[in-house]
């Protein structure tokens, strides 16, 4: 069976307020400046943006209004309107309601109806859990051009009250590791004037008998368990468990593209953080390739992330050029690659 | 571009607990009996099972164990095995935290591994975005045999302890319209000994311009807003616009597969509450049809409820025999149609 290529045709993104950087939330949050050295040692996040104002905890952005820019974006810089999409797929782990869908309120900012439009629950693999998704609905010929985003929000898991100091370290990591924002990406069957095209996506689910490295709760009215912080990571098992991940998806990219090690020219690497991405680019042997990464200037932007490194590829990318994207899911152990080839 | 026909293998379902019916739900609440015979006139809603215990407001179900069951009893009706499925997609309105996804709980509970398994955050066409989802995947031959589910757990939105008596009319029917569940089905390439032929799935947002019939909130801890009630419905704008949005649906699947109103044998209407499902069936024009319906018996299950539909049409089906399910979703207004072909 034949499948058309699919092309990434554009990529748009949008981050909240000002940048704050290591030394505003250590001012913040009263900590001692050892506190910024200790961000630097182990984190190596520099910068990230924040829906909430931190002083007061007031929700500023909204996910439907960081996603409705990132889409905005995405389109303009396609040269297409609202009409020419008939699929949305967006990835998220900061749902702004349960109900409706926050995609279905993005589409309607947009003006795009009269569409299917999806929203996936997911965590660090949810940018490339909705670009398989769009690549393949795209891939059986039912559907033209499709608008696929990622958003989170996860500031609103924040207790910007809180004693940070009082905090133990994980719980204090969290604060400064992840970031908010949104990204989009314009798929289309049809080339565009500059395309480039995704060759390959897969999502694999690898947590057979693994416990959670990530759980994110909700909590209900009803539940009587709402004392349990709302964030809770396992860095060790992370720390342990990506960087293999992430060469597996390497090695497994290579081989479904028949692709070889030097002949890569763009590396996306995993962007849990600054510290993180530098251990995991580490083994993966890529000898040609240059790394796009963000995740010291955006901090981790969950299902946002990719798009950001899309954005800074894409452009650099000449006839010929191929890249590889990875990310790895800690929440439930979920591995994830990409490639595109500009043609 | 030919595509392999996808054929339901088998469904499966779970229903947490006992069922409560409406004399139950009155002397829980002590709300007098003319309270029971207002919720047979304007909703008609005879029973539903909760995943809470009523009393106390305890947890006795989660989404992943009601997900479980019913995944585990589609795969033995299917006589297959976790090693047989190569694709998870599951949708809820409810999910159990927000990272890990559920459907990866459930996967690793079931053995399954090595596979994409999605999630999709949907309201009540969910199943049907699940299902169009998977019906995609499998027709490109990237995947063989897909596990479909639906999960419901909305009785955790409940507050037990409320005084009934003193809501508005509206949040009273949120008490009676909805039960909790889980259904499950198998797709795949591979007709197994009964098939019945998925011919088509859709799912089409009209949401451009209409305000939300249905909103569930999400609250952060940083969310100043969480006075506001968890759950509204727009009760109005959705019976004004439900039955005509069903039968638009029925009327674009007839006109895709090309089917006649007189050779449907099977009718799956959306599932409300039983007197919103008998003014909508009486609305559509299928003369020779069996009106296969539960909520009256299960309540709105939400994401699960077409497949404890899909449960009792598929043994009655024999060869040559048609059926059209529909679904419409008030959150931000989607309607969804299915058709199924015994072969």
């Amino acid at each position: 069976m034949h499948s058309p290529d699919i092309h990434v045709r554009s990529v748009g993104t949008a981050l909240p307020g000002p940048a704050v950087d290591n030394a505003a939330l250590a001012r913040r949050f009263r900590m001692p400046s050892a506190w910024e050295q200790w961000i630097d040692a182990f984190v190596g996040t520099r910068r990230r943006h924040f829906a909430i104002d931190l002083d007061t905890g007031e929700i500023r952005h909204t996910p439907a209004d960081l996603g409705e820019q990132a889409g905005r974006r995405a389109l303009e810089a396609a040269g297409i309107g609202p009409g020419d999409v008939d699929l949305m797929v967006m990835g998220t782990s900061s749902p702004e309601m349960l109900m409706p869908a926050t995609v279905n309120v993005i589409a309607d900012r947009l003006g795009i109806d009269g569409i299917p439009a999806y929203q996936l629950q997911s965590g660090c693999t949810g940018a490339f859990q909705a670009l398989d998704v769009a690549h393949q609905m795209l891939s059986t010929g039912r559907h033209r051009t499709a608008l696929v985003l990622g958003t989170e929000s996860c500031a609103k898991h924040f207790d910007v009250t809180a004693d940070v100091a009082a905090l133990p370290p994980a719980e204090q990591i969290n604060g400064v590791l992840f970031g908010d924002g949104a990204g989009a990406a314009v798929l289309s069957t049809e080339p565009g004037p500059d395309p480039v095209v995704l060759r390959h996506v897969f999502c694999t689910l690898v947590g057979l008998g693994r416990p959670p490295g990530q759980i994110v709760e909700w909590f209900g009215r009803a539940d009587r368990h709402s004392q349990r912080p709302p964030v809770v990571e396992d860095y060790k098992a992370i720390e342990e468990s990506v960087p293999g991940l992430a060469a597996d998806v390497l090695a497994e990219l290579l081989d479904h593209l028949d692709w070889k090690e030097d002949e890569i020219d763009y590396l996306l690497p995993p962007q849990l953080s600054g510290v993180m991405t530098a251990r995991i680019t580490a083994r993966l042997d890529v000898p040609n390739a240059h790394e796009v990464s963000c995740v010291t200037e955006t901090g981790n932007t969950g299902n946002a992330l990719p798009f950001f490194q899309l954005e800074r590829a894409l452009p650099r990318m000449i006839a010929g050029d191929r890249a590889v994207g990875i990310s790895v899911e800690s929440s439930k152990w979920i591995k994830a690659g990409l490639g595109l080839e500009k043609v």
